[in-house]
Parts: C-alpha cells; sequence; structure tokens
C-alpha cells in the first residue's frame, strides 16, 4: 500500500521526525521543495511556532485534510483557510503546560532576584572586587495573568505556592475562580493592580498588542513583565523604550516580534532575561507533543476522533 | 548619657548602619582599627556571613555582653566562646526565609531549564544561528532536602505547587511530615533516591562536606545539587570534578568553599548557574533583617527578652 504523503515545514524534534517517518512518506519542506506530483500526494501538515501553514502552503496542497501542528498557539495557521476548505486543525495542549509555566516562574524569580546578572557577575570574576547590591523580593509580590487558560492557571498554582496573591484578565470572569482570584475586566486594570504580569493567552486579532504602553506605564517603573505566549502580544518597540527609560522594572522574555530576531537594545540591558522561545523545549515534553502530532495523525487517517482538535 | 559601643565588622546593609548610628556609639571594623579605648567601651558586635565574630574578637572586646548576627546562619561565630563568656547570641530566622527558598526554587528552574545559559546564548547572537536544543523539565523532578527547618520547608511548599515529590535527610524524621515527605535516614539514601537535591541545614562539625564524592555519585549524572546552605557543606574538588566529568548533572550554587573566590574551573561550565551568595539580598529582607538585629540589641539593653536568641 502507498504510504501517505505528509509535509513538515521545520525541524522542531529529531525524534518527531523519525516517527513520522517510520509511519509516513515524508517532505521535509525546509530541505527540497516538492514537485506538483509529489504536492498532489500530501494529505497532512505538520507545522510549528517556527514555520505555519498559511494560506498559499494551504492551497498548494490540493489533498491536503489535517494541519497537526507541533504547539499550544495556532497562530502561524491560516484557521479560517482551513474551515473554508474543511481541512482539519489539531494542536499539543496540555503536554506542555508544566514546561511553559515552569519557564514562567523561572523567568519571574530570575528577574526579581536578578539571577543572570548573579551569574554574568561571578563568571566576570567581579566578586571580589565589589559587592552585587540588593534585588527584589518574588515571594508575596501581587501577579497578574492574561489569560487564565491552562498555562495561565499553572502559573497561578505555582505562584500561590510562593504567597503571591493572584488576579487575571480574561474575557470572561471564571466562575469556578471567583472569590479567590481577583478578577479584573481590563488588562489596564490588571496592569495597575499587579506587580508583576504574564502573558499567557492565545494571539488572536483582539489580543495583538494586548498590553501596549498604557499598559506598560500602569505596571510601572517596579513592574515585570514576563511574556511565554507571542511576541506580538507586546508592542516591542514600546516595551524596549520602557525599559531603556526605567518606566518599567524589568521583563522576563521567551517570545519576540520577529524570531529568531531580537532587537539589538534588549540585548545590552540588565533588567532582562531573554530566553530563545525555549517555553516547552524539554526533552520529555518534546517526545509528549510528538507522540501526540502523530497520535492525531493516525486518528484522523483511522477516521478516529481526533485527539486535540482546535475547536 | 553616654551611648552604647557597637562595632560592626563588615558593610553588609546601608540601611543597617544607618538604623544602629541613630542608636549607638558604631565602630565600623572595616574601615579603622579601634584603639584600646575603645575596645573596652564596646558591649555589641554585629557580624555577618562576611566576616563573624571569632575568638580573637570577642577575647578584644573585654566588655561584650551580646552578638547579634545580620544572617540566619552562625557558623561564622565562636559559639563555645561566647557561652563560656556568658555573651548572648542572636541571628536573624524568619525574615529570610521567603528569600533563600525562592532563590533555591530560581537556581533548580534555572539549571534544569539552562534558563542563563539561553540567555547567554541570545545575547551572543546565536539564535538566528542554530538551535539552542532541549533542557530538562523541572515539574514532578523527585526533590531531596538536607534539612527539612524553616528554609528547607519553604522550598518543599514551592516544590509541591509543581507536582514535586518531596523527599528530607534530618537527624530524625519529623513526626508532623510523616506518610507525608519521605523521610530518609541517611544523605547517601536521600541523594539516591532524588533527581534535584538542596542543601538548606545549618553548618556544623557535623554537616561539614556532608555532600562528598559518594553522595555526588548517588545523584549521578541526571542529578542536580543546589546549594543555598554554606560553601563548606560541600567537598568543593569533589563537585568540580564530577561536573566537569559528567559525573554529576549541573549545579546551582549560592554559596562556595572561599568566597568570595570561586573555582576558577566553574567559571565556564554552561551545566551551573553561579550567585554571589544573595539568598537573602533583597531590598525587603535587608530592612527586615536590619529592623531584627536592631530590636534585639535594643531588647538586650532593655533587659527585655530577646526576640531571635541562638538556643
Amino acid at each position: 500500500m502507498e504510504r501517505i504523503g505528509v509535509a513538515m515545514t521545520s525541524p522542531v524534534s529529531s525524534y518527531l521526525e523519525e516517527e513520522v517517518e517510520g509511519r509516513f512518506k515524508v517532505f521535509k519542506l525546509w530541505k527540497h521543495p516538492v514537485n506538483s506530483e509529489q504536492a498532489q500526494s500530501i494529505r497532512a501538515v505538520i507545522c510549528s511556532t517556527q514555520s505555519g501553514a498559511d494560506a498559499n502552503l494551504i492551497d498548494s496542497f490540493p489533498a491536503l485534510e489535517i494541519v497537526a501542528t507541533f504547539s499550544v498557539g495556532v497562530d502561524k495557521i491560516d484557521l479560517k483557510k482551513c474551515m473554508e476548505k474543511g481541512i482539519r486543525v489539531t494542536n499539543t495542549p496540555d503536554v506542555l503546560t508544566d514546561d511553559v509555566a515552569d519557564a514562567a516562574i523561572g523567568l519571574a524569580i530570575g528577574v526579581c532576584r536578578r539571577i543572570c546578572e548573579c551569574d554574568r557577575f561571578v563568571r566576570s570574576g567581579s566578586w571580589p572586587k565589589r559587592e552585587f547590591g540588593l534585588a527584589t523580593k518574588f515571594s508575596g509580590k501581587s501577579v497578574g495573568i492574561i489569560g487564565l487558560g491552562r498555562i495561565g492557571s499553572a502559573i497561578a498554582k505555582r505562584a500561590e505556592a510562593f504567597g503571591c496573591p493572584i488576579s487575571y484578565f480574561s474575557r470572561t470572569e471564571k466562575q469556578h475562580h471567583k472569590g479567590y482570584y481577583k478578577y479584573f475586566p481590563t488588562v489596564l486594570d490588571l496592569a495597575a493592580n499587579s506587580q508583576i504580569m504574564f502573558v499567557t493567552c492565545a494571539l488572536t486579532e483582539e489580543t495583538k498588542h494586548i498590553v501596549n504602553r498604557q499598559v506598560i506605564d500602569a505596571l510601572g517603573p517596579n513592574g515585570i513583565l514576563i511574556n511565554v505566549a507571542r511576541g506580538a502580544h507586546v508592542d516591542e518597540p514600546e516595551l524596549v523604550s520602557a525599559l531603556l527609560e526605567g518606566r518599567l522594572g524589568g521583563a522576563g522574555l521567551d517570545v519576540f516580534g520577529n524570531e529568531p530576531h531580537v532587537p539589538q537594545q534588549l540585548l545590552h540591558l540588565q533588567n532582562t532575561i531573554l530566553l530563545p522561545h525555549v517555553g516547552s523545549d524539554t526533552i520529555d515534553t518534546n517526545i509528549a507533543m510528538a507522540d501526540l502530532v502523530i497520535a492525531n495523525l493516525e486518528a484522523h487517517f483511522r477516521n478516529d476522533p481526533l485527539i486535540t482538535p482546535v475547536s
């Protein structure tokens, strides 16, 4: 029997590549373009945060039935086009929640306690020459979370153990958190009442630049912004200005507007920690995400219900 | 009325210096040696982890009544000499617990998730050239704690929120944690059953080099050691060898054997995060510790009970 054609858009996981090659006829688009005969044979696309599935890509595979992204975010997939053409979409939620929440808390402690700056100080041989100075306490700081979904809730649970009071913004108040986590109906109000603000919501037209100049100024010169969602949630030039001018206290960023490119000015700031979009990049989670991508493709081609369809 | 003479051994906090100067006649020993007349007038010493109170110092102040350390650890104070001479000793417990626990968790997430290494990678401009690679998940790792006192318990509480099963070693099993945290009667057994091990106990003759080669090897090539207690708890040359040879997975260190000097070989290792003994060095806690030092001195000279005497 001829094997089903599957196109992969980027090299996200060697484990995933091997597992997919064991089951399907794989076309690695970052290595070779496909010819029109090959394009006709492709019934599935595996994409990622590095390289998604836009209208052009979707239209170039006339037999395409399913797009499976190796990510929880689907902002790099043209969902409208998929819906029009009846193409199914799956993502990898849940399995990466812990890792992204860990990275978020690691960034928050790191920025408060100046951990990477400390590490640079020791490695540069400065310790015998002068004192490092004081940092900011993390425990007990008021935490604001934009988007109390899976990842936001996991951050809240962790921050609670540090004695941090939790507030959040979302489109509607979560009834099961009522009286426990404080709800703010606007991001601006949340920022004004938070010392550390985490961005964790999905990227949509509505949430693009949800952290704008006004929000940054409401967070203020002692405030800290942690972004583990998508770079486009934040007006990046405004963030850079605020950090340079001391209007924002610090930032921990796993994501940027134009990855893998990071604004040059951020590279020299001490009050930032900069990660190369590795929120879910652990060995354990990489395997779990790959297994979920494959389980979704196999379910689709067996006509079974998808494991994690994007609604 | 003549003011009471108080000697300070090191410049730990400008806030503390100001507050002490407002109440006592202060001699800053790191600036000027005292003459014999001044020495006669000194009734209290304020010391720290940087510079303690050894037998010589204690004997040089014949009117000394109290040693108040700006730290929770009293390993730099000759307690035996103090007891013989009826000199009282106070420390600053509790107020620094959160900060040290935060630093410990920050180090653990940082080493697992390679946060400072990531930050160096982004700042060096490497991201557009190559992928960073995968890290290790923190949530769910089995955590072992040496010494389940105030700081150890605060670390346990935080790690639980990350889904980490908790084990500990201490001289005796803590009855109130029975069936909840797992007790190991030896550090070696604890290390063999932990993926991340935290050193949080007091430094005494018994706990010196409590983390030796055998313990490091039991923790193993995927194990991570976090030390927020004292450098002398760890056989440092053995730790360095194990990290260099890959017999230990990684280490997060706030303390070293010969501070402020750090073994040269550690400075180039990627699988470490090195802090300049800043576990409790936040603005908030610095003030709380200074206030507690002063409250103890004032209580002593008013003949009130000490707030936090060392038993």
